[in-house]
């Protein structure tokens, strides 16, 4: 049924299941961020609930916590007109000895129809999408280190919201970048929509030297990275996921790579700023420019909500 | 865009958030209250959905554990045709060190129309409403020692239907007032309403002596508390809010003053007998009483899905 | 109201609440099977959504936490466009104090329309139906080790399935008998429906000698047990729930006890095999058993589904 060479589409190229951007065509980006526009309201107030799912059952597996994650799902998922059950993984019956397939195939057998999947190790997603029921499609919403493709596709639909034209953009990803499966589906998202110009900023503890072999310019200094800039894609310091010995610690880091106001000049005149969220105020960013007029970081947040919607309204179309 | 003077009214005088009884004008308790009395259904098996709040997203936002009341409002939102998250806030981003009001705007901006707060800290409610978006409306849900409003109005609903007119009445408050959101509210509402004997009745650590200033009579006696009342309002002994050394044994609070049937005969004879759940059976009151023809406890449930559909129905219907 | 006689049948002989097998009529399981065809999709992808519980409130109270359990309700009420609220008992009013009466009654003014009731003391379920307001309903999905009805009348939906006539079938259940509320309940549905040859299969201090008083045959052997059987229904080593003493070690029970595919030889040649789940591999049932072509285990799952929403459809459709 699946491919081993493109696990996330279909024989026609269609999307089944959306585990990871690395691999997705341009033509597949496109199609979701278009998609996504048509579920962006006028104004807050007049979104309106679609039948799209009705009848349909999503499944949020939340092996690992994230309260913010699972609620942009089940808002999209009701939205949508789907049934939403939010399955306490920790608790159930994995917790009784049961194997993560034996789990997948009973809800399977409980006429899911899309599994959002949480995890904190990476590839879970795809182990899942591989063994479960063919009618099943499933969602990465985080794996580890290694991939969060509805946030990368959120950032996506946000630049191209505000700067139109992705093959003319300078974007710089600031931060924690090791550790970040965010800034992972961002270098793959910007690459495949055709951005000439990516650079990971950090330290040398927080930014992998083999990101280079992607196309990405590796920059050290702050001023050097965002200088010239169109977006400037802050990381938060996930000091939860860090240990010890690497850690800086929050002052050292805000001083090096926080950005400021004035820090901020260095980019472009009208440069967007982008954070994944939650945002750690006078860690990574200064509350000044969290706030500021070139900060698009609630705008991300409601454009999260009608990527989500696209991507399940796709995947529910296509079959495996 | 919210005032100062109103934090709750927007300028027509209409109701925008439900944050607290006091302050709230006798019109609009009386509206709140007429259009709570049109979800009353007639059996409890003819209640319907209704699709006033239809495509509206309702958040749950308990900072404090309390299934009883959210599941009320869940209960309601849910017959007025909402979608309702449970957002577990002690388990998410703010336990990232977000704060309080980065988590309230990044919902807002996930297109939440509603959100019901239960906080353990006075105010919180009202931090909120003044820094959410104006397209969302807050309704609190208890908030420290300070308000509970939707518990006063149910209370006043619950009178109303029994006694029908609440400027002849008398009206004892029995209990620990001191730590109590329920009788805040209640005094509040009873005052607003023109209900011209209001009292509170229970051990001096317990009363504090300057709800005199609020029109309302301090008994410290049982008896002289309630006799010739109409309506006698049982608080729950709040074991967990108390410190050791002010705490009086339950069977010493018992004997002074909890409510036997032999004591209620001090009140009037038509008497109703009311508590906001949950009861300390053979504590505060004894289980002859909540159990017999006297108690309007079970009723007041009923009703408080009623006070609460009339609340979020009204809410929904007004701009910031 | 409730009969102490027929505690889950109204004077007209319908199912009012469903508590155990136990007491039943053979009509009303063939009922609740019927009933149950009529929601087993063709296939997986063509379920849709019925109306026939709309505008009703299923709470489902598992004082004993189950995820699998509660999801299966959960999913069939949902299909029956009920109002669906969790209720983390656990954590609530309960753990203040109050009685479980007294929770129920509260839960019961809220406009409840039917109670999923899981707890760990047999029992509880059959008090909470003699107790509630007649407009509830109550399911049990669970009680201590006494009865777990949907459980059994899954079981019988699927020997039905793949057998059709009940009246010529020898059945082996296998394993901890003893703490096992599935087996019970599969023992009266059994013994209602016709089953001449029903045999109870495992070592001494998991199998009750009284069975026999109920017409089943107690093997001892596994290979007396299922030979010439047409039914084997494997049930789950609860480790969780045997004391230390009695407690056979993994590999021990495997040993003896362990289906393997050479054993099932014993079984007739198109014999089914079931288990309630979650399976212990390699420890009451062998993986290439467990996977392997006799195996109705995942569509158990399956019918499961439509199992509930039966009980829940004609539930709704009674009076007490």
């Amino acid at each position: 049924m699946i491919s081993r060479r493109h696990p996330q589409l279909n024989k026609h190229g269609e999307l089944i299941h959306l585990l990871s951007i690395e691999g997705l065509p341009q033509a597949v980006l496109t199609h979701i961020l278009d998609t996504a526009s048509t579920f962006v309201s006028v104004s807050d107030r007049d979104v309106k609930k679609v039948p799209l799912l009705r009848g349909k059952s999503v499944f949020n597996l939340f092996f690992e916590n994230s309260t913010r994650t699972r609620t942009t799902f089940e808002i999209a998922a009701k939205r949508l007109s789907a049934d939403v059950l939010n399955l306490d993984i920790a608790r159930s019956s994995t917790a009784k000895g049961e194997t993560l397939l034996d789990t997948v195939a009973n809800l399977s057998a409980m006429h899911a129809d899309m599994f959002v999947v949480r995890h904190s190790e990476s590839g879970a997603p795809y182990l899942i999408a591989q063994h479960c029921a063919p009618h099943v499609h499933v969602v990465n919403a985080g794996d580890g280190r290694h991939s969060h493709p509805t946030q990368g596709l959120l950032d996506m639909y946000t630049i191209r919201h505000y700067k139109r034209d992705f093959t003319q953009l300078s974007v710089a990803i600031v931060g924690d970048i090791v550790h970040s499966r965010v800034a992972r589906s961002d270098i793959h998202a910007l690459s495949t929509l055709g951005v000439p110009d990516i650079r990971a900023v950090g330290p040398k503890t927080l930014v992998p030297g083999d990101l280079r072999e992607m196309g990405v310019r590796v920059c050290h200094d702050l001023e050097e990275g965002i200088r010239g800039c169109d977006v400037v894609i802050m990381l938060r310091l996930q000091n939860e996921r860090m240990s010890g010995a690497l850690l800086p610690s929050s002052g050292e880091y805000f001083q090096h790579y926080g950005l400021t106001p004035e820090r901020l000049q260095w980019a472009k005149p009208d440069a967007i700023v982008m954070h994944p969220g939650p945002i750690n105020r006078g860690v990574e960013i200064a509350s000044e420019v969290a706030d500021g007029p070139h900060s698009v970081i609630l705008p991300q947040v409601s454009f999260g909500i009608a990527v989500r919607m696209a991507v399940m309204a796709i995947l529910a179309g296509n079959e495996a």
